[in-house]
């Protein structure tokens, strides 16, 4: 075994959690997916635009609770996390997070809807699953009216990498 | 009188004001209340989580303004900018904040509702009353549908401290 | 001809747009437009109040799709992007942009609406069209229940300048 190499990669628990990185995303509009902004001491911040939930070209949409479930949105939550580390893997590397400063979280949700915190925590797990402590984070939550595409969740997201 | 301690702390202020710093609020899922990024200079981002009005662990709830008036929604908003300080307090200090880059409000609105800025204006004005100079803040102020645990406000802020 | 004199300013291009910059706005409430923060290596992070769509004074309002037509809720995002691009001139300079790094859209929306990406569309577009490479950005768009002043949209900005 190669001892240079890491053990215990992020690309190693997304196996061990059963799961593949997706290709990023490609923007459904006029925007670049990722911004690096050099800061001082070999970081950079990395923003990441909003990340719907879609898979495989699949988007995961509807409104909680009266279209999909707390549970369904909480897997659409989740979707939105593997497109956010897609990303973050295709501008930069999953290996070069040093910390998620902000992640922007916003659910397709009814006026009645109140348990927005359970559905994010489904990208918030992951990303700390994945990327341990680094993958820990700051955070807003908020039921929106409508998304693009009729997604469930949209979340986008400002990293801390090593650059 | 100790000459070496500064005259009017933004805690001298909360205290003129009639105001006690509340117990920063436990993040109520998965992720965490600050997180600092080094800049160049002596300075730092620091990223505080979406903080809802709630006070006592009783939350400030109910949609503008059919369920709850313009007033208390400002009152809500004052709260979130209390629970805004108590995180900065518990992060890094007050005193050491440079400036509020960023801050992002939402309203839990009717549809027909168009007096946000007003309500924000509750948590804006306070920041100033306490920090001074320093609490003057670009911002967002938006309505949303719903918002966690059904309260009436919620805002998360970007703030420079000295680190 | 001024040599030293950029042959196609941010300006130029405006105006071969048929474009002229808007008065910076000032803000309606109890917040500043913009705030700098330094970085490393001669660059600032400008951070931009979210400008709602207003021009010259009146406010381009009422709900996607069924109050206002997809087409003009793109306009009113392109009239967000200019008082962005007023607000950057007073600021510091279109010609200092660096990068814009990240743009927030919210999109005044009926629940069942799904095309907020064409929408912010018509600021994203404009801002490369006068900054070019510069002006490319990560962003999000999302439908919210209502804005300011019944505005049809408010955009946000954070964005790399030189200083």
């Amino acid at each position: 075994m190669d001892k240079l190499r890491p053990m215990n990669t992020a690309r190693d628990r997304l196996a061990e959690l059963g799961l593949v990185l997706p290709t990023a995303p490609v923007p459904i509009a006029a925007y670049i997916p990722t911004r690096l902004v050099p800061l001082a001491a070999d970081t950079s911040l990395l923003y990441v635009a909003g990340q719907i939930s879609i898979l495989e070209g699949q988007v995961l949409g509807g409104r909680v609770p009266d279209q999909v479930s707390v549970e369904e949105a909480r897997e659409a939550a989740r979707v939105c996390a593997l497109n956010l580390l897609a990303q973050i893997e295709a501008a930069s590397s999953m290996e070069a997070v040093v910390a998620i400063a902000q992640l922007s979280g916003f659910v397709n949700s009814h006026p009645d809807f109140d348990g927005h915190p359970a559905i994010v925590n489904g990208a918030s797990e992951l990303l700390v699953e994945v990327l341990g402590d680094a993958g820990r984070h700051t955070r807003t939550a908020v039921g929106v009216a409508s998304l693009p595409r009729g997604a469930t969740v949209e979340i986008s997201a400002v990293v801390v990498v090593r650059s």
